[in-house]
């Protein structure tokens, strides 16, 4: 009796593992090119969302702010600079997670920007044909970020919402970078190379991360060689977009405005 | 007693469900572009892609023939035009593949051709940006079909091999028909548009589709909105071929030579 106990117990804990996610994943609702589109209602909650990765990057429906997940929790970024602990009933347009677990490391020095950032974790992860999950922890002596405003329908394009975004300027700020590196072969599925978020400890501040200069930090890196996409099987919107358009001039615009 | 004995049994079924593979998924390992660029050696065993899957298309390490897995069954049509059922320790260096359940059907004429399947196909199921797995079952006029012979190092690029590819043309043969249309954004990734195997059903002929004419057939689809790549973490032909190229053109010639 004691031993079928045990058999279930152990039974349980590995359901619990594979039905959530597998590791080295990285796993993402819709497409960029979607929501470049203006595709900003997904069918994901945050609560699913969740279960496939404990850290990550995307945003809301209504494209309602920036998201990072960090440590299994969710923070929305919004537009007014603060930030928000959101139900998880809400729900995902576009977010990639994956659950975290370091590989390596990589060295950046005090004073680095993000290209700095960039030439040192392509010079230490050369395999540009994997997936790598990015987490940067320490101080920085500047961070600017960006959010984006929640829209109405009819939704403008991704371009359009970014001219007029607010954006973020922190001063000697702590926090966590949360972000991935994707290969160039995603284009149009997600963002090919680094895309990276910000939450400062207090978890005050944060976004988009558009530039940053170092103070001390450490860096982890978890690589990741599986991919794993969830479309949205019943949504109109997304059904109908074009997605055979050419949209990379867009993001690089969107992403580094 | 009885009750926890019932539990268990139900918790295994259920975790053997969940390590295989999910529903409505598309699970693929490598890329078409690290297969057109000559890496034609994979780390996954035919044994690990049958637990993705028991209905695909896809090659053998060497490029060693097509693949074609129906029904758990897994056979390799080499380009003498004979069909094997190989060891499952085999591995592959590109294969996609589904747990195949109907969703819907669709109409194919007698008397169609290649492309107009594709226009059925395009016109019952008009969503562009999901995944379907298509099984066409039955009695054909003719069929056309290629194999790849097994190559040796230093591998040439899959365009300059099937310049030379073996073709097989069949007439008046009953068999079934086993690919995936894939939305376009999977350019670079697998093929976008339909790509389609065949095996007869004495399981004495096939091949990489390259046209056909219909007789009397059954079409079923499956629409798949999750799509799983796994990718060689530790291959260095892999790591170093540049995916950043375009080969559409490439990739073109050598589905419809």
């Amino acid at each position: 009796m004691k031993k079928l106990r045990y058999i279930a117990l152990t039974l349980c804990l590995l359901i619990s593992g594979c039905i959530t996610s597998q590791k080295d994943t990285a796993f993402q609702t819709s497409t960029i090119d979607a929501l470049l589109a203006g595709v900003y209602d997904g069918e994901m909650s945050c609560r699913q969302l969740l279960k496939q990765g404990s850290f990550g990057i995307g945003t809301f429906n209504h494209l309602d702010g920036e998201m990072i997940v960090l440590d299994n929790n969710l923070y929305q970024i919004k537009s007014d600079g603060n930030i928000y602990k959101p139900a998880l009933s809400i729900k995902t347009p576009f977010a990639t997670v994956c659950q975290f677990k370091a590989d390596n490391t990589a060295i950046i020095e005090p004073g680095s920007s993000f290209e700095d950032v960039e030439a040192v974790l392509d010079k230490t992860f050369p395999n540009q044909n994997l997936f790598y999950a990015i987490k940067i922890t320490g101080q920085f002596e500047s961070i600017r970020s960006r959010s984006v405003p929640a829209q109405k329908k009819p939704y403008p394009p991704l371009k359009e919402v970014t001219k007029n975004q607010p954006e973020f300027n922190m001063k000697n700020i702590s926090g966590t970078i949360v972000g991935f590196r994707c290969p160039v072969y995603v284009k149009g599925i997600n963002v090919p190379g680094y895309h990276l978020h910000f939450i400062s400890d207090d978890k005050n501040k944060g976004g988009h991360v558009l530039s940053l200069k170092v103070k001390k930090v450490n860096c982890e890196v978890d690589i990741l060689n599986r991919y794993s996409l969830l479309l949205p099987k019943d949504a109109k919107e997304f059904a109908e977009t074009d997605l055979s358009k050419d949209r990379s001039k867009e993001l690089k615009v969107v992403e580094k405005r």
